[in-house]
């Protein structure tokens, strides 16, 4: 399983606007092939835009999709509300374990 | 939900060092109220201990405990593995969407 995470940092006061951007966004991930989930964490100051996918392979065919063009076109935020730009990691998932809680 | 990340620079070569330790590690969290499951996220020299709480207070609780004093202070890495300390990185589940490849 592959992780791919890119990581935003938000100018103070700003969080609530990147928030709303992201819950209004038209999400096109959800056809997509090998997309398993995603998730978008708030930290302090520092938001990850988080998905899971079956592998590598499908990540990098999503990103060169037509869907993820178009996307990342009307994925405009307001002026002054992330501090530089988003930073990408791409992780393999090395161990996992689950909780007897879920 | 809460996520809870441990940062991990790796020195170059050392890759293979960092995930046997882990590997060979013995986990006291099955059993951990509020626990849902580790990963172990393995980048680019960028490794990152990952874990979902049902709740923060879940996961504070957790490193209150006498498990995880235990589970750390057997949790040694031959020196020269890491690249300074690990950073902590705690988040809250802002949105979610699942996808059908699930």
């Amino acid at each position: 399983m592959y992780v791919a995470m890119n990581r935003f940092r938000v100018a103070p006061g700003r969080g609530e606007t990147f928030l709303r951007a992201w819950r209004e966004r038209e999400s096109r991930l959800a056809g997509v092939d090998g997309f398993l989930r995603f998730r978008l964490l708030a930290g302090d100051g520092l938001f990850i835009s988080y998905s899971e996918w079956r592998g590598r392979p499908d990540f990098v065919a999503w990103t060169e999709s037509e869907a993820f063009a178009k996307a990342h076109a009307q994925a405009r935020l307001p002026e002054g509300t992330l501090l530089g730009h988003p930073e990408f990691e791409g992780y393999e998932v090395a161990l996992e374990q689950m909780g007897a809680s879920r």
